[in-house]
């Protein structure tokens, strides 16, 4: 039996990058006047501007700010370039302190220089160095499965399996998955997986879009939900039977959304979350 | 421990769409010149052919037909769709008896308007009703799972455990599994799928190329072994340590290869092959 359509906004959540062409101010005046409740603020979007006031800003503008995007990227055949994001990351954490957030999604990354193995090594002790520092922040880590597409370069976790298990390895209230549709919805285990990892009190964060067909371009085509082939409403009601109450979190990389009047794009996003999510 | 690099071409077959810019009789030379022993023989380079004549001139070129590529393709909303994709099948088992091999590639198939358990089913079903045929041909049915990235429109089949579930379930000689390294090479299951598969006699097939960084075409930009990030030779070990003694196959569609002076590409495969497989 799959959820009940979404009635009204409280729980969502949209990435600055799904908006790219608005700076974070511009974001924080348009998603509150269409009532939208959460924000996910990518790193990008904070470059020369004070971290603590910009949260002020987005808390006063009544977003809650879900997450920071993004930690990780660990692995490398280099070991400076290993401890390099290592700091990276360090940063990212005092970065979501600044800003009042309690999450971190990390793009766990890979090198293709090296077995996928020891990627996950990599990424394996990159996040656990990382523990006392999210700890102290009260700054929890989501290990983000991303698509097996993205396995080369971008993520040696490809799977919600994966990410499970390297949560429970790590053993920490401070580290578990975000789960991302896009990357995960061809997966026959991801009913099972979601309930393992719901079990575990690992889901900390769905983010929602949709998987157009044809797909034109591996990074930026992403589409609005309803658009495409993901059970999006069936997805939900997997995450929502673990008990998970959170924010419903819109992240669509779209060159041709982003070429569109955002205003306009903003509603059509708040119509496909209605009536798809 | 890895195999040892492979010292002749004995068993080395590539897929007519590998060199797309030559006719059959054009790849038959060629790959004959340059010692080539096996041909994968894509049904579009068969068209206006007589296919046993075609069979026959492989053959007497020194080249064993190792397989045809490709059949599948079972699901639709449609039932006059799936009914007709039967029949297309059913011509193509003809095709391979005719041509003279013992091997169908599969695509399996995705309908993006339905859910991915009603197009595994269809695929199921398709490939049950084909037994009888393909039993009376001698032509046996490889299931090749597909990369995730064609889940929505190619195949609902994305992992070697789904295939090797399905070809178990099906529990026929005639029926099993095609290894593609491409679709494969990110699964951390992979080792240990090979080796079920090969314990239940379903490795029918072998197909090797490479996974590009940056990959710039989710179709046509494959790239040589040793240009990529796929451990080929590991995998291939993995693939003889079940006992496969077959052809290693391959199968690369490239833009950027297809423009080349196909004579310059064949020696490079040949040396890629050595070097890398």
């Amino acid at each position: 039996m799959s959820s009940e359509p979404l009635k009204d906004l409280s729980r969502l959540c949209i990435h600055t990058i799904t908006t790219r062409p608005w700076n974070i101010e511009e974001a924080a005046v348009n998603y509150s006047a269409a009532g939208v409740k959460g924000i996910t603020v990518w790193r990008d979007a904070l470059a020369g501007r004070d971290i603590r006031l910009t949260g002020e800003m987005l808390r006063n503008s009544g977003l809650s700010v879900v997450s920071l995007a993004r930690g990780g990227f660990f692995p490398s055949v280099d070991k400076q370039k290993r401890s390099d994001s290592i700091d990276d990351n360090r940063r990212a954490i005092e970065e979501a302190y600044k800003l009042g957030t309690d999450l971190i999604v990390l793009v766990c990354g890979a090198d293709p220089k090296q077995p996928m193995e020891e990627s996950r090594k990599q990424i394996f002790d990159g996040i656990s160095a990382l523990l006392p520092e999210a700890k102290a922040a009260g700054v929890k880590l989501a290990i983000e499965p991303l698509h097996p597409m993205y396995a080369d370069t971008r993520s040696a976790i490809n799977t919600i399996s994966q990410a499970n298990e390297m949560a429970e390895a790590i053993n920490s209230p401070f580290a578990g998955v975000a789960v991302d549709v896009y990357h995960l919805w061809w997966d026959p285990s991801l009913e099972q997986e979601i309930y393992r990892c719901g079990k575990n009190k690992h889901l900390f964060a769905f983010h929602i879009c949709d998987w157009k067909s044809p797909t034109t371009d591996m990074l930026n085509d992403r589409g609005l939900m309803g658009e495409g082939c993901i059970p999006v409403r069936k997805i939900r009601s997997w995450v929502e039977k673990t008990g998970f109450e959170g924010f419903i979190e819109v992240e669509i990389f779209s060159n041709i959304y982003w070429k569109l009047d955002q205003v306009e794009f903003l509603k059509k996003i708040i119509i496909a979350y209605k009536q798809h999510a």
